[in-house]
């Protein structure tokens, strides 16, 4: 770009972060910033070399969007991904949609559209774009790739088919299961021929598992005194898997459930991320009873597979043989309370922030 | 045998188990029978078409032998292999080495020696005689049998060549690693190229690992008053390998510092085996940070490869790659004592009971 044309400069509302978080973040946590501007171009500075100027349309409220505590740091040092998603007057980093208004990576143009990680703030500058996916598909709605179609359900994808290896007839039973991923396991499910039974946190939670996503069936966790009573009704032959997405009490109910050589896909555990320590799992001698597996995965390493995904996935939505179901706040000023919302359930299905719809 | 035949009758010493044991067996759960007797031939009933009369040489004490709890019973119902080691006035159940007296199963002859499942007592009739293995080899001591080239040997190669898949140059950690697998679990991991470290409960045990197995590093666990900080002394750069033989504390003091792609066999939980209630496990949570598998099995679905593990194992005795360390107690009536002391740690190596020399 010549340095002497003149460069529009404009609002940039921003969701920064108050301090180093080492827990769930609190709303507190958050603060709007309206009075910041940003020049509508791509700097010079060294590290742009290929960055790109993103107008965000629509930003993801993800359960690992939370604090990092020191221990955990030193521990996730030997990853390939290691994000500070709050960094001190920093905008939150997260997966969102935006459109492509400058590239200096020749891969895309401006007008593209993309998602991938990008800042909590209407107008980004990202330099690693090679974490971006250009979207190519856009008959369907751009939200999606925040969710089915994005991280959300590649993780689905990575951790049903790939850790699992599911076989028709098996039965399945996913915790979470109205959320960004739990949702999409469900349905993948029945789409393998499986038997499937979610758990939620509320009457309208369950009645989406039964009336909308096709589960066998469904339950609310917070009404079972005795989990394990509640999951030996819907499965009493045993479960040959398990998607976890909550930990602690559910797990522990869920292991003397298992079928022989059941295999559990740890994907997550909300229940346990606000708590001091986590609760304690006592009977993962089931495994040997059962000689059953349990992994845990992680989305960025299946990436590769986003191609094949996505040719099982489009149809699917376009036939209406798969549905997603959003719960979308306007605006950057309500996206704290849908993060912070997450981690108590608040959300009915993927949570989005809309931030421009072009 | 013909009918008028006048058959041998003579003493047949017996462990009996006195009740029905719901935990960990005391020694007072089992009582000597001296005055029992037996007619040394195979009985004329319907279940023992295929029945041998075997004279019992050793027995095995193992750390799966303990009392089955209601739930438990009903859970392993699913199982191949469900055996009740304690009836009420019945002989213990358990692995031994034996001479075959008298055989009604074409398959073997009188005179052969096997290893199997058989009574604590001088002499068994066994009808599942499917599940006795022929003894081919025997310019090894017999006790092996029972130990190095019988279950435990099978145990420790099942789980770690084919549950942990070790590459060269991986790091190994190994609990209660002078016991009967464990010993052999730190040798097959020198073999493969591994870094192995172990732990055990005494000096006199730590020293056996570092002097005789060859272990690169042991440790008393009892010592260290923060087994986090001994697991970091040992493995700064973290565990690819766990080979779980207790549980409870240790395994959560793993778990953080398993590597990317750890794997953990799950062989056995002796630590929790005595509590009311086992201890809880507080950080599972970094199985998914570490995409770290944790997977439980059971030995008896590997006995397949029970041909090729000798091809590999009796070269390494005979050329003096492998070492192995028996704690042998001499007499039935010694039995029910070193039972006991597998559950305290007292036996140092596998714990045999030498009933008869031939």
């Amino acid at each position: 770009m010549a340095g002497g044309d003149e460069v529009k400069e404009v609002r940039n509302q921003q969701v920064l972060a108050r301090d180093y978080i080492s827990a769930i973040p609190e709303e507190s946590d958050m603060y709007l910033n309206t009075s910041s501007t940003i020049k509508l171009r791509v700097p010079d500075d060294d590290d742009c070399q290929e960055a790109m100027l993103l107008k965000n349309l629509y930003l993801s409220c993800d359960p690992y969007m939370r604090g990092v505590k020191h221990s955990d740091e030193a521990a996730s040092s030997t990853l390939e991904d290691r994000i500070v998603f709050f960094a001190t007057d920093k905008p939150i980093t997260g997966y969102g949609v935006a459109k492509v208004l400058e590239s200096a990576n020749p891969k895309f143009k401006q007008g593209d559209l993309v998602w991938g990680m990008t800042g909590w703030e209407e107008y980004s500058i990202i330099t690693a774009t090679d974490s971006l996916f250009k979207i190519h598909n856009t008959d369907v709605p751009l939200s999606y790739y925040t969710g089915i179609l994005g991280m959300p359900g590649m993780t689905a994808y990575a951790g049903f088919y790939e850790v699992c290896s599911p076989k028709k007839g098996e039965t399945v039973y996913v915790s979470a299961a109205s959320g960004a991923v739990g949702q999409l396991v469900g349905q993948f499910a029945k789409l393998s021929g499986c038997y499937v039974v979610g758990s939620a946190g509320t009457k309208e939670k369950v009645d989406l598992l039964k009336k909308k996503f096709g589960f066998d069936g469904a339950f609310n966790y917070r009404e079972e005194p005795d989990l394990d009573a509640a999951l030996k009704r819907f499965f009493p032959e045993g479960i040959d898997i398990y998607f976890e997405n909550v930990g602690g009490k559910m797990l522990d109910a869920v292991l003397p459930n298992m079928r022989v050589h059941g295999r559990i896909a740890v994907c997550g555990m909300i229940s346990q991320y606000n708590l001091e320590q986590p609760e304690g799992v006592h009977n993962l001698m089931h495994l040997v009873i059962k000689q059953a597996r349990m992994e845990g995965f992680l989305v960025f390493n299946y990436y590769h597979l986003y191609g094949k995904f996505l040719e099982m996935v489009l149809p699917a939505i376009k036939e209406g043989k798969i549905t997603y179901v959003e719960d979308v706040v306007e605006g950057l000023e309500s996206a704290p309370a849908a993060l912070i919302g997450l981690f108590a359930g608040r959300n009915v299905g993927k949570q989005v922030v809309l931030v421009s719809r072009e």
